[in-house]
């Protein structure tokens, strides 16, 4: 299998680097000299020190913040595991261009610039303003049946997340949402949670966008019956995160993991949203566990795989707010919180400058 | 005791209007019509729908956003309960007048509006720019020895809330944060907290800004003695709030419950934020259960009072980061949830509008 994908990926693999330990230390030294007891900013200061640690130098530039939105439809679907209509895929990327679904909001909100990628809707959009075309294919294979994708279909969608986090490089973004769209998509995370993290489907199968108990009931079966179909059930040890994606991912999650893994290769933190966008974080940092360092986690869902995946990842979520909606919403709702840490960290006076007697010790 | 805090309380307790049911009802309904999964927005659903049914048909003008830190210092904090000198308090004033101060990075990060209001710092200042002099005393007396404050000071530091909060209503302000300053505050936080909600001391009782676990111990005691010397522990069923604030309170934390009060009157939610704005709510809770409907908890703090506050109020907190810091800050950071919260609800597109398909049920 590693034949088309591997390349593609070992390339950015290695080069790869974690961030500075030494700019790291003196985030610490410097959060604990501002007019605060210290540590009393919480998870800010770890915000802030990991964001030191990663733009170095350049931490009190301003942050220019852009999310990503993969589309993609998903073979599976046929089997009854989504609450909607496939066609809602092509319906939500248009509403996404046409400004009204819930991540435009926050976004414009936040100042956050969207970026709509097809990378697998089946349906054929006309030459849409905004649309980034990227299609690899109308949607993924049904993975009952056979793997969702080709190897040459797994490494196209990689590379598209790669090279978007490169000309998010050229466009100096420094800090990345990675969301998704794409009905059925829930049940490509669950199968890629169980496999990776060696988890039960029952655990890890949620309601999705809204599903009664009964078609929950379903819909674990089927994500069962997937695991078996790839024999990832019966070789829980040997699992390949690149040959799970292929079988039981889905084209945006791939390209999620792409975004995920050029990003890190051009030091630009990701913030991850939910269930789907996780479970391509996961892939990522199995291939190359170094990505951890650029990731954030946004937010908990309410999907029950995503905190298996989140545990799997040592991630602690930003927000946790019973959300369950994805487009990027719990990654842009976070951008907020990033921002203030780092303001935080640029612009608060220090003990020594404003005059303030330290704790008495 | 009744006699001086009671009729300026009773006069606004008995104006504070219920929201809207018939709006919250409307607001459910609009929110369902919304491009997403019912209910996948989670916690910024159920704070729009409070919001709409506190704002009726104001619910889609912009939200103009202040901060009131109430600074005080405390005459228990003689008794070495906490880890910064007492003259902290007049330089952190100082701090936030000099912009300086963690909220104040936060308020202008987020367009909040700063009021920095004295009500009881033992310190003279010159006519300081953005200062609101409203001082009733010079700190509180020990009340390891007295009560914290007689009667008449409990009035006037209750009146300068419901006053700022009649200002902040003629300023049109339509969503507050209520924040604070006072070195030996969280002594009197836990004593408010064991007292109003019986809870023993050591469960109330943190490290403040940053106590020794002996330190910590030390500061027990003394929030068990003061209980003991206003009889608190004694007749645990009896507790009046009012008195509870008066004996164990502070200046501060008074000016805030009147600033609760007072924005509930005028229909203004409130955000608190940690232990010792969250004391002053639930005094306000305690005297007029209304105001719960007008109150947004920020978020989770470190202190292991805070819990048991936000339990006695039943509100969930917004975010829980781990700080522990005060000013205001946590309700600061929330406030760019519930503005989401409320852009979702205005302007994200309709089902019908978006011509998206609903769920197939």
């Amino acid at each position: 299998m590693k034949a088309l994908a591997w390349p593609t990926v070992s390339k950015i693999v290695s080069t790869i680097k974690l961030p500075s330990e030494q700019w790291r230390v003196a985030a610490r030294t410097r959060l604990d000299s501002l007019t605060k007891p210290p540590g009393s900013l919480g998870m800010l200061e770890d915000i802030a020190a990991q964001m030191v640690s990663i733009r170095r130098e350049r931490s009190a530039e301003p942050l220019r913040k852009a999310v990503y939105i993969f589309a993609a439809d998903h073979g599976i679907a046929v089997e009854g595991v989504s609450a909607y209509r496939t066609e809602v895929t092509r319906q939500m990327v248009l509403n996404f261009l046409a400004e009204g679904a819930a991540i435009n909001v926050l976004a414009k909100l936040h100042h956050v610039q969207m970026n709509v990628v097809d990378v697998g809707v089946n349906a054929d959009f006309d030459a849409e303003a905004g649309l980034l075309s990227c299609k690899v294919r109308k949607g993924t294979c049904n993975m009952l049946l056979e793997a969702a994708m080709n190897e040459e279909e797994l490494a196209q969608a990689i590379g598209v997340g790669i090279e978007l986090a490169a000309q998010a490089k050229s466009r100096d973004e420094s800090l990345l949402a990675a969301g998704e769209m794409g009905i059925g998509n829930t049940t490509a995370a669950s199968a890629i949670t169980s496999a990776l993290t060696n988890t039960p489907a029952a655990l890890v199968t949620g309601k999705g966008t809204g599903l009664s108990s009964s078609a929950q009931a379903r819909k674990q079966q089927v994500v069962e019956a997937v695991l078996r179909k790839h024999l990832f059930a019966d070789r829980m040890n040997s699992k390949e995160p690149l040959e799970i994606l292929r079988c039981v991912g889905g084209l945006e999650i791939a390209a999620m993991t792409g975004l995920m893994l050029g990003a890190a290769q051009h030091e630009i933190p990701v913030i991850v949203d939910g269930f789907i966008s996780t479970a391509a974080a996961a892939i990522a940092f199995a291939i190359a566990p170094q990505v951890h360092s650029y990731l954030f986690a946004g937010h908990q869902s309410e999907e029950p795989g995503h905190r298996v995946l989140l545990e799997y990842l040592g991630l602690r979520p930003i927000l946790s707010l019973n959300m369950r909606l994805g487009e990027g919403t719990g990654a842009v709702l976070a951008m907020p919180i990033v921002e203030s840490a780092m303001h935080l960290y640029n612009e608060m006076a220090t003990f020594a400058s404003a005059g303030v007697s330290e704790a008495k010790e």
